[in-house]
């Protein structure tokens, strides 16, 4: 079985590298992570904001970014919505 | 009857295995459950996030993705929206 | 007058029995509770959701399901959406 | 200036008793009160569910009920919404 | 400068009294304020229920009333909504 | 560097004087503040709410009025939505 | 690797300096950061906000402003919706 990762290790680990966010209001962000607390607010740097419009995805870039971790619904770490796997 | 399961050690027999996870904003996901806390904030591993569009459900390839607890609607541990039961 | 019953204890009397959930989101499931906690979060096994549609109720059958307490409307023991009463 | 009753004053002396509860979805219940909780989740019997359609007023007929507290707009002990006052 | 008022010490000066009270969803309610919490979850009497359609605002009258706290957004003491100020 | 106001210091102030509230449900007043809460619950008096329509801006009078606080998105001191600054 | 900041270092660097703030309710606001605290209220002064319409994007101005920091969704120090980086 493999190891056990926590949410908040996961978080950790990425610290310094790229990570991909998805809000519940469906806004999505990439940027390097650069801290978070235990709320799992987010400070990310050289972001890049993705809106999904009914002409297709549009990106606009960003400075450091605060996002509220309530409002956070998933965040997949070492990539972005246009990266292939 | 049945012996008593708790719903954190359902999740805990899960370590390892795939699991299914829904949304309260109905997006979908499978992958193999790495860890979680006491939020149930999870952690998958091998992602596929399916979506339902008016065209059929679409499917996209994650890696490792940290899920927000209070975000989730329901878990089902050991198969995926396509398996057969 | 009645003798009283409290909510957890009127859950706790179903372990063992069908039950039908009533989410938020109004998704609904049937099958044998197996387990909860203080948060009502409920373990379901033998699970039967259910949709509405505009065509009609359609029906899948799931395995052992863990439902979200905060995203539960309403839980009623011993039956399901399709049983006369 | 009549004496104050406190909301769970209110609904402990409705033990025994018809109420019609309101949902904050807009779903609407009566029942025999059979017990409740801090949280004013509560145990209904004999229920019926009223559902306002805009072919008018459906009712559908629910055994033993629980009720999510957090989920309850407002509680009429007493009487329903088809008597007369 | 005016004296301050504290919240729950409107709405403890309002008991015996009239209010009006605006629910988040938008119903709204007046009737004889009898009881509260620390929760502002309020017991009215007397009460009359006003709802806005497309066709004009109509009322319904209830008896004795809970008013889930979490609910209200706002609350008018001695008067309501068709009072001429 | 200017020196900080904490939000709380800042309603503080506002004690006597005009406040304009601004709803997450876009409902808006203006009035006098005459006491508020920890959780920030206000008390305002000689209260105009304005509604935007799709006919445009439309007021009407209300006397003291409590304001729930978690419901309240943001709080402008010593104006109104119709000043111009 | 970056050294980490942490969100309310983040916040707390910005006093005195212009940030831009996005509601969950999608309003936008620019000004000088005077104040905030633990739950992340903040009190901007020399505030502009925005709102994005089908004609485009509108701005009127307001003083010093309170906004509720469980209605904020981001947080961008240094910068406004309309300066390009």
């Amino acid at each position: 079985m493999a190891s056990t990762i926590l949410p908040l290790e996961l978080v950790d680990r990425a610290i310094g590298s790229k990570v991909w966010v998805i809000m519940k209001t469906e806004r999505e962000f990439t940027g390097t992570l650069v801290g978070f607390d235990d709320y799992v607010n987010m400070v990310l740097e050289d972001v890049t904001e993705y809106e999904t419009t009914t002409e297709g995805r549009k990106s606009s870039k960003l400075g450091q970014t605060l996002l509220n971790g309530n409002n956070i619904a998933m965040i997949v770490p070492g990539r972005g919505p246009e990266d292939e796997q």
